[in-house]
Order: structure tokens, then sequence, then C-alpha cells
């Protein structure tokens, strides 16, 4: 384990990562690894949305966990948990809840978002309806997922801002009203809170058909990123609109030579640049960053029994915290009232 | 252990039990102990209500404990348990959220007539903004409650029976889902589901100070009994209606002489019996019951170590079901990834 600080992060199980989660999350995490004591939480208990789809979710456990080893994360020097093998997590939120107000939600921006979607006010009589209860559960596991290791930073994306701030305020109220017991958690935001799809529409996400995966092969990177969108349609020699064009955002993201892209920049916009120029340079930029992870990954596919070794090390090491911090809880509660088997 | 069928029930530790709770629930349990596998609760992570007075949560916890032995259930042949020294109910709840949704909350009676008296209309820009998110999760917690020990029978006052009921249906979406896990609980209403209060106005209740305590002295008793409601005035000699009279809602559900309720009942409405005969008959009937319990309570409260030692007996005898049925559960789900520590 490192000094440094005590990091918890993590994603739900869904589906493989993509350069979205790279750039606004593990390439930062990359560096945090060294200098602090990292926890990767795989947040299975957060996808009851794909209740109906059981086998999916399973196997997508393991999909990130061999994303992130191939990204480059070092499950031996950190760990990776799987958040319903630590059952603390659903026991700390239990408790979690008596000191979050339905107010505190109403003021989370994200899930007023996430209701929005949900609850279609064209079909108010069975809106919502047919919601899993676990969806209105689920803030109250991210303030657990954070608390649990008591850990001090959160790498997140800027849309999960407003669950680590729930995390401040209840960790807050539990330590006025009943004891000091956890650190005020401090969000980290990443270098690159918000890739674009390939459809340049929205940010990239499975659920858009618009990523760009990193265990994609060569020839999958290759075919959408021609198939991308890349601006709006212009003439040969025409010039074009920086903003308009994600692959450009690809660039500034991925590409190790700022210095040649503001030089593509500014020819683009004199108009000395076609788009099949920018996605050749785009799809090398990509295979230089994705060929060295899916040869990690295809190494560590190879060995799946070391893959479950690391995550259930990693898991254990979580319980051991979890354990102490469950005891500080029930301590500053006065609840304590038994010997536990 | 006795053979016959799994009992799950309980109460939430907000402070002393009362008539109430003996007419509606404990006199029934008083019966099946002998002929079924019973596990009491004392649901002490659904009084988020009391977040503000740990002190009283703690010693509600005994009280209850206390005032169940007292009353003559036995926890040496049954289990006593305490919600939270049982993880494995927060653990439940979160995987049973995944199958329960919001409409079926929504169909709940018990839950909607909760929700209004919190969210007062006129006040809707602040409603409910106070409440704490454990508020909506306790129903999660009771459907957890009965399916983790896999009870089959939950005795229950009759404003309760829309709980059941909402354990029933996850239960049932659980097993044709994912697998056959649970039995699906049956209901069993007390003899007395609803007994009215000293002030003749409501169903006893802590809250409403309308109530006759376990543990009341005889004095607490008589006096009680002296200044309860008994109908509305009338002159000597004139009619009463018994209805109207709570204290023969008392004499009904306490008086082991039915008979001469009956004769005092015909007396009282051809208007040849005071209030004064009935309370005095009262205050006897209560005695009888009340006093046994008194002295077994004295006994218990010399001897607390022994009342802690069968509340740990008992709930470790519910940890041992709840880690068979989290094994069914994770099983049933393919999420087990892993050994368990």
């Amino acid at each position: 384990m490192n000094s440094g600080k005590r990091i918890l992060t993590g994603v739900r199980p869904t589906g493989p990562l993509h350069l979205g989660h790279y750039a606004g999350a593990i390439e930062s995490w990359l560096t945090l690894q060294h200098e602090h004591e990292c926890f990767f939480l795989i947040a299975d208990w957060q996808v009851s949305d794909h209740a109906g789809d059981l086998p999916r979710v399973r196997s997508a456990v393991w999909e990130v966990a061999l994303d992130w080893l191939a990204a480059g994360l070092d499950a031996e020097k950190s760990s990776f948990v799987i958040e319903s093998v630590v059952p603390e997590h659903a026991e700390l939120a239990m408790w979690m809840a008596w000191y979050c107000s339905i107010g505190m939600l109403d003021r989370n921006p994200t899930l007023k978002a996430e209701m929005a979607s949900i609850e279609r006010p064209d079909d108010a009589a069975t809106s919502g309806r047919s919601i899993p209860v676990a969806f209105y559960i689920y803030p109250m596991m991210q303030v657990a997922d954070i608390l649990l290791p008591r850990a001090e930073l959160v790498p997140v994306g800027d849309n999960q801002l407003p669950h680590v701030e729930l995390a401040r305020e209840t960790a807050r109220r539990f330590n006025r009203e009943v004891g000091p017991v956890f650190p005020e958690p401090q969000a980290l935001v990443g270098r690159v809170p918000r890739l674009v799809g390939t459809d340049g529409q929205a940010k990239m996400g499975k659920s858009r058909g618009n990523t760009i995966n990193l265990k994609d092969s060569a020839d999958e990177v290759a075919r959408k990123v021609r198939t991308m969108f890349a601006g709006p349609p212009r003439g040969a020699r025409e010039p074009g609109i920086v903003a308009d064009n994600p692959v450009f955002a690809y660039l500034d993201a991925f590409d190790a030579q700022p210095a040649e892209v503001m030089d593509l920049k500014e020819r683009y916009q004199r108009s000395g640049v076609g788009n099949q120029e920018l996605k050749d340079r785009l799809t090398g930029v990509l295979d230089s960053l994705l060929e060295p992870m899916r040869e990690r990954r295809a190494g560590f596919e190879r060995n799946m029994p070391w893959v479950r070794d690391v995550v259930e090390a990693g898991s254990k090491r979580e319980r051991v915290l979890a354990a102490q911090t469950m005891a500080l809880v029930r301590d500053a509660l006065g609840l304590g009232y038994l010997r536990r088997s």
C-alpha cells in the first residue's frame, strides 16, 4: 500500500469501457495509483436497470476488471473491489439513509435529470411506476461506497460531482450529530470530463452506440473512425470550424503531439486539410494508445484465475477497512448492543 | 426449535410496549411459540424518526426484550433478534429493491397514508424535504425482515398487512425471474387488531399519550383507568351505548369472564350500571393480567446479562439462516463471483 491519501472511485458494470472512461477517469488513475492508496470499485449493486439480463451483469464485472488491467491499473498495488462482495456497503447505506434527507437528494442535479428522463410527463398516470425501488436507493449506495473505506479523494466525471457532494454533506452531518468518523471526501475531476461520442451528438456512452471501446480491434477502430461524424459537410478547400468536428476533440484528448495538432487546426480553419487526413491521423493515434492495451488484455484473458485472485484479494482488503468503519459507526451510534459473530 | 412453520414478526423499538401490542400481537405469539419456529425482531433500523434521540433507541431495544419476556415469550424456545445485529437484513434489502417497483410501493395504502401525513399539501415547496431517505427504504427492510429467515407466517396488525403483501409480491417476482428461493409468506392477523386508546379517540399509540403500558405499576394503571374516556357524559341511570365506551373494548379484550361482561353490557344499555363500576372491574382485570408480568419483569431486570445472552443467541440463530438465504440468493442471481471471507 502507498502512503498519500485514500482514494475511492469506480464504475457500474454495464459493458466494455470506452475512450470516454479512459480520458475522463482511468488515465488519471494511472498516475494516482502510484501516489495513493486506491480502491477501484465495480458497482454491481447499482445496475438494477439490467436486472433483466443478469448474464450481462456477470460478464460485465470481469470485462471491467480486464479493461482496467489492460489500461495499466496495477491490481496488486491498488485494490479492485466488487461492491456486492463487501456487504458492509449495504449495511452502511442503511445507516447513512438516517442522515440524508429527501431535500438533500432533491438538490442533486444529476439525480433530478435521471428522474426526469424516467418520469415522462406525457404519461403521468404510469410514470415511474415500473422503476425499481433500487433506483431511489442507489444514491445512498454511492455515499456508502465513498464513506465505507473512509476515502479522502474521489476522482469522478463532472456528472458525478453531486454524488460526492451528497457524501460530503452526509459525512458532515453524521460527524456533527453522532461522532467524528468520516473524513470529508474531496472530488477530483479528470482532464477530459466529457468526451463527445463518434456521432458528435452527445457524450460517449454505450447506450448511444457512439463509443470506441478500449478492447476494440484495430479494424473496428479504423471502421468507427472512418464512419464517425467529422463536422458539417464542406467542399474541398472550404474552411472548417474546429469546435464542430469531434475528430479534433479526440486528437486533443489522445494525440501525444499537441503542437502538431495545433498546426493541423490552423490549416483546417484555413481549409488546407480534408477530413481524410484528420481521420488517418486519429486512427494512428488511437492505435498507439490501444494496441498495448489489447496485448496486455490478451495476456490477462489467458490468466483468468489470477484475475479472480487479485479481485478477491482487493475485495478482502476493503472488507478489513469496512469492518473497522462499521465498528466506528456502531460505536458512535452506541448501537453496538452485542458481540458479533 | 419447534417443528411447524417458520414465523417472523416484530416491533420497532420506540418505547415501552402497551396493551395494544399485547392484544394485537403478543398474546397470539404466546400460543404460536409452542407450535412454530419463531423469530421475534426488534427492528432498530426502522426508527430513523428517532435519529435525534439515540439513547432512547438504545434503551427501547432492551425495553422491548424485557416486555416480551415479561409477557411470557420464551427467548430460549424462540429467537429474539436485533435487526442491525444481523447485517444481512440490509444486504438482502438491497437485492430485493431490484425486484420491487415504485408502482408496488404506490399501491401500499399504509405507506400512502404515512407519506400523506408527512407531505403536507399546504407547504408544497418544502414538503417532505427533511424526511430521512431511510423512510423511503424501510418498506424494503420490512420485505427483507420477512424474507431473510424465509418465514412462512407473519403475525401482524392489520395496518401491516400491505407490507406482508409487498413481501409476497417481491418474493413471487424474485422466484419467477431469478430462482425459487423464498416461500410466499402468509399474514396472520391477531384477535384484536386495533385497540382504542384511553382517550377513546384513536388507536392506542405512544405518540398519542393514550396508552396503558405493560410495565405500568398498579397505581399508574388505576390512575389511567380512573381518568380514561368512558363514553359521552350521561346522568345516573341514563342508558349508555356500549360502542361509545372504550372501557368495554378493554373488557372485551382482556376480561377472562366474557359471560359476566355480556351481562354488564346488558345492564349498561338498560342504565343499570355507572362508569365507576365498569372502571373498577377493568382495573381488577388489568391487574390480574399485568401483575404477573411486573413480577417476571422485575426478575429479568435483575438479570440483564442473561437477557443480553438470549438476545445474542437468538440473533446468532438468525444469522445462520441469513447466511444460508444469502447464499441461495447469490447462487440464484449468479453473482457469487468469489469466495467470501
